[in-house]
């Protein structure tokens, strides 16, 4: 009898989930939509019985160890989702409630989607055997989730680690979350085009970039154009390097870790992100800090990273039992 | 029979050492110069006979359960205070090693100042019970000891917590690190004296501390102005807390923890730093983090809180053992 766990990544869009071993191979997985459903009662009855099916379809032999839940604004304390931003889904969701009712499995257990990324990086990614990193999601938002002493931390009110949230430049871009200047307006999907069309507006430059309306362009085209050589897109990852690696440094002075891994689809530009960011991360270091902390690409499969980490969530527990 | 902890502080001009009980009450105390040493052979073997001293004199009957030392760039993995530019010693010096070899106590502790505060706060103070807090030393620089799950953040090298260092205003003002815009260029004692300058050089008001020189001015003489309602010092206690809240926001969305406790010489201004520090912090603070986080003045006595903190290192390596 194999022992799985189930891993479920509530999306805006959509919600993925698989069996996973402890090896992260999946024995099957499945998804619905999450946003078809507005009222988080049908949603939620609809995740269990599709998740009941994909359970009692497995051909081979399986224990379930346990359900992880990953969420945007998903608290590990109260097992909720809370006034996420993202979601049709009004006001706090008691998510670890309701499974736990319709599945009866002790370890349920839910987090928000970037921490559950960092478990999944220390289950079964290049976080293996740290004991001290900081995962820094850069997709359509900056998320983060930072481990010390082996454990995640999520702080006095389960809501630690919103990185994309300390303050890159002091009265700076509007940011969705109400304030000025936070990390996310610089170096997420979104931020890198802000970046382009402030350096458009800047600069004399010739671009391809200059025939893209705003809603059109995306951080895939900045990507390309870079890699073709475009002297603006060029730019613009370099000052996004340059923020992310001045803030990383303020990171590295919390809690000193051992690595930072970068994950989601700024990351996916690889060299281009990965070497101004560590430049000025090392520019910007303490000196205690200096060459000491690894820059690194997330090792888990794009795709499947979501499912990964939250089915993670369940061996950590399993694991501190 | 009694059990008792020694607590090491070493300054860069004195060391003072007691010997404290589990409550903290200090059964006796003793110190030796530190600037007179020049070499750390030569100082470690003369504390350690001060401190041998201090025991045999004892008139209780006592049972010692370990030593805790507090110094400037100790580090607790290694056991040594590594690279201090505050301290005649040179290099690295294995305070642990020596003090073990010369006492045998298996617990035998070394850490920086500030964290021994956070663990003193811990263990006798405003944080007993707390799992998750920041401890921050407002002295001539800035301090910090951060709390997580219960534990000490030592971070993959032992050197985490440096919030000294993080920058609070990029290309800002020359910090002593080599670096610009560091946190305690700004709400150090020394930082809120570079401020009262800037403001004497920037606006019009009569001040009593337009005729001190700089060499001469002390944050005791800013304080004392700022109560005596002069206008130039209380402007630089707002602009302190400004700056201070600001990035103590910027901590809470890295850990998020359930206090922020003051400490050392600027702390001791009391509501002149708490006030605008609040609510600076609750302006800038991520609105999840709103209304949660306490500011908080330490609880240990200012003249005992080294000792005690060096001390309360003894007692949580007890505990976990």
């Amino acid at each position: 009898m194999k022992q799985v766990a189930i891993g479920i990544d509530i999306g805006g869009t959509n919600t993925i989930f698989g069996i996973v071993d402890e090896q992260g191979e999946f024995i099957s997985r499945g998804s619905i939509k999450t946003e078809t459903h507005p009222d988080h009662t049908i949603f939620l009855s609809a995740l269990c019985n599709s998740v009941g099916s994909l359970i009692k379809e497995s051909k081979e032999k399986i224990k379930i160890v346990g359900i992880g839940v990953g969420a945007p604004n998903g608290n590990y304390y109260n097992g909720t989702i809370e006034f996420a931003p993202n979601l049709n889904f009004k006001g706090v969701v008691p998510v670890v409630d309701f499974m736990r009712n319709h599945f009866g499995f002790e370890i349920t257990v839910l987090t928000n989607d970037a921490n559950a990324a960092a478990m999944g990086e220390m289950i079964y990614g290049g976080a293996k055997g740290m004991r001290d990193f900081i995962m820094i999601t850069l997709g359509t938002g900056v998320g983060s989730g930072i481990v010390v002493n082996g454990e995640m931390v999520y702080g006095h009110d389960g809501f630690a680690g919103e990185l994309g949230h300390v303050i890159a430049v002091p009265q700076g871009r509007y940011c969705g979350c109400g304030r000025r200047g936070c990390l996310e307006t610089y170096t997420s999907a979104n931020g890198i085009k802000r970046t382009v069309f402030e350096l458009l507006a800047d600069r004399l430059e010739p671009s391809g970039l200059r025939n893209i309306g705003y809603d059109d362009l995306t951080a895939k085209m900045i990507d390309d154009a870079a890699k073709r050589g475009d002297v603006i897109a060029n730019r613009a990852f370099d000052y996004t390097g340059k923020i992310l690696g001045e803030k990383l440094a303020d990171a590295v002075a919390h809690t000193s870790p051992e690595a930072i891994f970068l994950f989601g689809g700024l990351a996916q530009a690889g060299k281009l992100i990965f070497e101004p960011t560590k430049r000025y991360m090392e520019e910007s270091l303490l000196n205690i800090y200096k060459n000491k902390v690894k820059l690194l690409p997330s090792k888990l499969p794009p795709g499947d990273a979501a499912i990964l980490g939250a089915s993670a969530l369940v061996w950590k527990e399993y694991q501190s039992k």
